[in-house]
């Protein structure tokens, strides 16, 4: 078994094939949102099986009805526990380009400790320093527990192909754990667990009848606002202490661990400085929890949009003819998503207004939540080796609030317990211009996944 | 003195002329609203200015501000009545042009009874039909009442000129009554008494203070939602009544008068049909009142458009930074526009939300309401004559709802006592492609006209 230390030299010696190899991932153009790199997208899918061949996976394309999707196999015994690792090597669109001023986008320059160019970290950098990792054990014939790669090119819109194929490929995705590195760590050099990403499900309210907009004298007092109404009827979302006023909302919400809690609220949470750098102090949501507790553990109902009427410059006296609001819940614990949804629609045809129609479209359920336990097993032994590889830091719990929604679903098919350790770091600015990645958090990923194989293979 | 008998008969023997001078005023495209036509509106008030003179009057180009206006003078005694007719000669844009399918809308035609082009009604015709009733009386020898002609040429884009030059006019527009037929009729051939214009103020309310949209995921339950936040502020603007719940809201509301209530509701109000025709029943304001009570004698606040966030389709799950509300209150009474409004800002700073900022901006007073008693001796002796002229009709009362801000503080300037009977219908489509005025409407405006001021003469 390798220790920390000698992976670090490893890593030394390394690093430059590395970084090409990153590199030459990074140069395919494999923007899944744009159709006209749908062939690119192709490219990178072929040259990653390759590639995972060459570090002596089988590998495998599998057709989906979105991009082709990469799978690949080291399989040793039935006995030993099967890791399932997954990771994207499609990218989210480049524009604005004249924004890209260190390089051009599918052109990685380094630059000082970081590697710049789309997909640099999200999820390009992050596959890499673990297919690093597990080329660097197999060499050594160190990896000795099944490894499942399935390197997808769907998610950065979504994960349609995936999703439309998991029912098919369950039996050839089953594992222990689910691992993925496509989330981040709080601060530089701290070694972060997420331990939570919520669901979602989102939709459009109207409010309408009205045949055309009305005059505000003629009619005001007379007909019912629509827009009036609209927010009436939003205004009953929450009660005075900022929780979701909806009956059965909260049904599958669990109550927060003090062992979680106690994580969660490890790691103090500057308000101060939330504050500066956001505009707003952290006083949103339920009254009586932490604001991390709200992120992490407590679902929301927000308005994404709202709109009525006249936006346009000075005034414009009319009664609107109709108004919508767009809404997202995000969703914890056990709360199914279809259930919840079904109870805020319920909410919506009890406040309705009179005299005017309600009508609810763009419905689309991204999926339910993952809410993990730091008493897990998986979690718990992460947490000892990310502790090894960082003694200096104290690991980091993140109950995170986002959605990636493909997780909770792989999760379900492949029976692995979800283990999401990534190392991303805000400045790395993905999905923005100048995306990077930092050399000194991708080699702590390298440590990570070649610790974590290694702990996986001494099973 | 004429009987309507002979004024019809005078009215026949004129018409072709009548119409002849009508069409000339609409052949001028004087748009006040676009600067390409300000020589036009200048051209139009020169050969205005010229007419009044060409039918027996004193006549003066005054400049204002905006669009000069046109001044006339006929002046019998100082111990007879002064009767200040107001009237315009700008008109409404004329876009969209493909859609004026009768005619263009500089080249008038006439059509059946119907003469069709832009300001053929508003307010062209109506001032049309008022000064061909002076000429007759004039020609006879008939006029012995003082009359003052303000024709203005700002009207359409909010009276400015004007309303700059009322404190230096002051003198000269001095009056006993302040005529106007700029207003509409309940139906073909009913004469109707426009008894109330509702005041008006607006303004934009801006909830803000994030520095951008969040991540809905990552910040939802941490941030309050200014989206959010404004619903909850403008869901306390009226209570479960649909009563305005805004401390001093109501301060110079009159009740409303046994008798004012009876005219008010003596020409049955059709909801069916109201709703039949608009979209929605007449259930909107505040409960214990009629529709026509509700739009004539009490006051409202009403959304007039509301932004916030991501509009487009599809979903974009964020919190936005900001949101904001446009608003308009119309008052009754003796409400006075800045208290009202103050007390409306008084109400936002009360309820405004922690941790966001909240602003005000583009506050415009439109002006005060006129609410006029149907007691009134002016507002009488119009209903006899009005009966006279349509005896087989009932004269309709008409608490009106919209708001023309230039008349009560042009009833203040001169102290002349407004008396608002116009002959419009719904269907002559002002402001809008194809507007016509019937050529029965326009006749009893001037049966009307010449009848009133016939009247005036005698006292």
């Amino acid at each position: 078994m390798l220790t920390v230390q000698q992976l670090k030299e490893i890593f030394q010696q390394k690093r430059e094939a590395i970084i090409e190899d990153w590199k030459k991932f990074i140069e395919f153009p494999s923007v899944s949102a744009k159709p006209e790199h749908r062939e690119d997208c192709r490219n990178c899918a072929n040259w990653l099986a390759k590639y995972v061949e060459k570090i002596g996976f089988k590998s495998e394309i599998l057709e989906t009805t979105g991009n082709p999707a990469v799978y690949g196999e080291y399989l040793t015994s039935p006995d030993k526990p099967t890791i399932l690792f997954y990771g994207h090597y499609d990218v989210q669109p480049v524009e604005p380009l004249e924004e890209w001023t260190v390089t051009e986008p599918f052109k990685p320059v380094l630059k000082g400790d970081r590697l710049y160019g789309r997909g640099a970290q999200d999820n390009k950098g992050q596959t890499m320093f673990a297919l690093s990792a597990l080329q660097t054990l197999i060499e050594r014939d160190l990896l000795k527990c099944n490894v499942k790669l399935l390197l997808e090119g769907d998610e950065e819109i979504g994960s349609g192909g995936l999703n439309d194929s998991l029912e098919k490929w369950k039996d050839r995705l089953k594992a222990d754990v689910l691992m993925l590195c496509d989330t981040g760590a709080i601060a530089p050099g701290v070694p972060t667990i997420t331990m939570g990403i919520r669901g979602i499900f989102y939709l459009t309210l109207h409010i309408e009848g009205l045949k055309h907009d009305l005059h505000s004298g003629q009619h005001g007092g007379m007909v019912p606002n629509p827009a009036m109404e609209l927010v009436k009827l939003l205004a009953t979302l929450h009660d005075e202490n900022g929780r979701v006023a909806v009956e059965g909302f909260y049904e599958g919400v669990g109550e927060i661990s003090p062992e979680d809690r106690a994580l969660a609220n490890k790691h103090p949470f500057d308000a101060e400085e939330y504050a500066k750098k956001i505009g707003a102090p952290p006083i949103g949501g339920e009254k009586g929890y932490s604001p991390v507790e709200r992120r992490g553990f407590r679902p929301t109902v927000e308005i994404n949009g709202l709109y009525s009427g006249h936006i346009g410059e000075g005034s414009k006296t009319i009664i609107p003819r109709s108004a919508f609001a767009k809404l997202s819940a995000r969703l914890v614990g056990e709360q199914d998503p279809e259930k919840i949804l079904n109870a805020l629609l319920k909410h919506f045809e009890k406040h309705k207004p009179e005299g005017l129609q309600m009508r609810v479209d763009e419905i689309g359920i991204g999926g339910p939540a993952l809410t993990l336990s730091s008493q897990a097993p998986v979690i718990k032994e992460a947490a000892q080796i990310l502790q090894q590889i960082a003694p200096e830091k104290e690991v980091a719990y993140l109950w995170e609030g986002g959605s990636i929604p493909i997780v909770a679903k792989l999760a379900k098919a492949s029976g692995g317990y979800p283990l999401m350790v990534g190392f991303g770091l805000d400045e790395d600015q993905i999905h923005a211009p100048n995306e990077s990645f930092s050399l000194s958090q991708f080699e702590q990923g390298f440590l990570y996944a070649a610790m974590i194989f290694q702990h996986f293979s001494n099973k």
